[in-house]
């Protein structure tokens, strides 16, 4: 089999350390691994397979001789290095939102449209967290008939915000305990014991920019152009796992069992909807593995041809690292 | 002014010490207090307007004298005790599911249906929590165009289980910080750092009863008979205020900021709706004190008439305790 060259760009951070451990578990076919991060990482070492690899500064000619590019860095560096892993011959898979709504580039989740990702020219982006979840939870609803619209409502975890999320959810959860000041620097409010109703800046028509990545993103990954979704994204005190409550309209009509079916042998998905023995997704059962857990499948009271339903998967893994890898599984010959 | 002979049935729970608490904080024209639990709970003192009063049992003589029984038990014990409360001569208002649906009593949150109160034939029924924050919410915006249906997902705090609920999340919390095992005898599952989407029993149609209220409700206070609401419970680490995300459909088109100006001047709300200044409801801000905030208003991007909305409120005194002294309120000359 043949072994890829590959970077890591921004490895020291959650989803970038996510990556090398998945890299690792997947046995992804690595020769060289190249871990690239800011001035302030070098000399950190990370081990890989049991070797330990220093850190290197990310700079326009840390790309030579690799093929592959696992970017999990901001949107601003990946803007900035992506033309000269593009001159190094690599190929870039993107975490950042970047690229995500550019025509020239596929927005690739490989259980739904893994065929995108092969019209690429040098750029492959990684879709939005909650919105992988999601797709991945109703792609096979969709597979049944098509998605007219989506309203859901999102249980998103302080994982989504980096580690310095994971962190400042623990330190709150302490001084609540021993009784000390409660410090947000990464949420503008406090987030153990409390809900934030607002994930990313806000745009004109009142949503979040990470509210209408459900939207945008999903039009393009399902290839719908008119799918309409009204999406409500709320920062919740769970540490890794986005959850979703989601209500699906579909052109055609679907019955529960139907769809409980379809999505029982669809690809990413475990089908846990079992009410008798309280059975259903929860955050906690979906951490650090890479299954989208889907259950709470009913009829929409509200529709002729809605299902509603709950998922949960790891932010961190399915929502990122793990998805990034897999698109880059793609190209493994 | 009148005063009035008031008896609290269920006075040593977390609902019931709140009407205690909020009697008090209204001034309600209180005569005599009589408060009222189950055997193990005789001989508590509790505070009242600077005296102590002593917990008695709750037996079927317990009621004569009183004008108003404020009901804060279980489902059976509202229902075993009611023949005696009308016996007495008392008003019941009461906070258990068991009499909501009766077409003969009354289903009332003071702010919408106040009327529907003085058609009482000696029971009147307090709305569930979820239920009464919603439409405290929603309820400026039926009165511009009636409401269709509502799509709603709920973000639940433990004190919706009593004061039980309460210390299990703070004790698992402790657990998480120490170290110590995770004790889950309230719900089913750990809820600290997690989420339990079931709140009630399953029925049929594969909601959950607490789902369910929210349409048989809803329908009854509002006066909608043909409302249908598709709503999905969950249960948060969050100590005591439900947070409801919520997309509502009306007969004809309402734009967010007709919609933002009527809220603003509806009764029992507070209109919390700023991006710029990161202002919407959140459950730390709405904890301890009677308003719902609502927030985060904008239009519904999958229906040509829907609004999609955020809204906050006190559980254990909106949801329950205020709105049952409230109704109460109606009664005093």
């Amino acid at each position: 089999m043949k072994k890829y060259n590959v970077a890591i760009l921004g490895a020291t951070g959650a989803v970038g350390r996510e990556m090398i451990k998945v890299l690792e578990e997947r046995n992804f076919p690595v020769n060289e691994l190249r871990l690239l991060a800011s001035a302030r990482s070098v000399g950190k070492k990370i081990t890989f397979c049991g070797k330990e690899i220093a850190v290197e500064e990310a700079c326009e000619n840390s790309f030579k001789g690799m093929d592959i590019v696992l970017g999990a860095a901001s949107n601003d560096l990946a803007k900035q290095m992506a033309p000269h892993i593009k001159a190094a011959g690599a190929v870039f898979v993107d975490n950042s939102s970047a690229f995500r709504m550019d025509p020239n580039v596929p927005l690739v989740v490989p259980e739904i449209n893994p065929e995108d990702a092969m019209k690429h020219n040098g750029i492959i982006s990684n879709p939005n967290c909650s919105t992988i979840i999601t797709l991945v939870a109703i792609n096979a609803i969709n597979e049944i008939s098509p998605i007219k619209s989506i309203i859901a409502s999102t249980y998103q975890a302080v994982s989504g915000a980096g580690a310095g999320g994971f962190a400042e959810l623990n330190e709150q959860t302490k001084a609540i305990v021993e009784g000390g000041e409660i410090k947000s620097e990464v949420f503008p409010y406090q987030i153990a014991q409390n809900l934030i109703p607002q994930i990313g800046g806000f745009t004109d028509n009142l949503y979040t920019t990470e509210e209408m990545k459900m939207q945008n993103e999903g039009r393009k990954i399902l290839h719908l152009p008119d799918l309409n979704v009204t999406c409500t994204c709320v920062r919740v005190p769970v540490l890794r796992s986005h959850s979703i409550s989601a209500v699906v309209v579909t052109e055609n009509k679907i019955t529960p069992a139907e769809a409980q079916a379809a999505i029982a042998k669809a690809k990413g998905c475990k089908l846990v909807d079992d009410p008798v023995a309280k059975a259903y997704p929860m955050p906690l059962d979906t951490s650090d593995q890479d299954l989208v857990f889907v259950g709470r499948v009913r009829e929409d009271l509200t529709s002729e041809n809605g299902l509603a339903l709950f998922c949960c998967g790891d932010q961190i893994r399915k929502g990122a690292a793990t998805n990034a890898v897999q698109i880059a599984e793609l190209f493994v010959k």
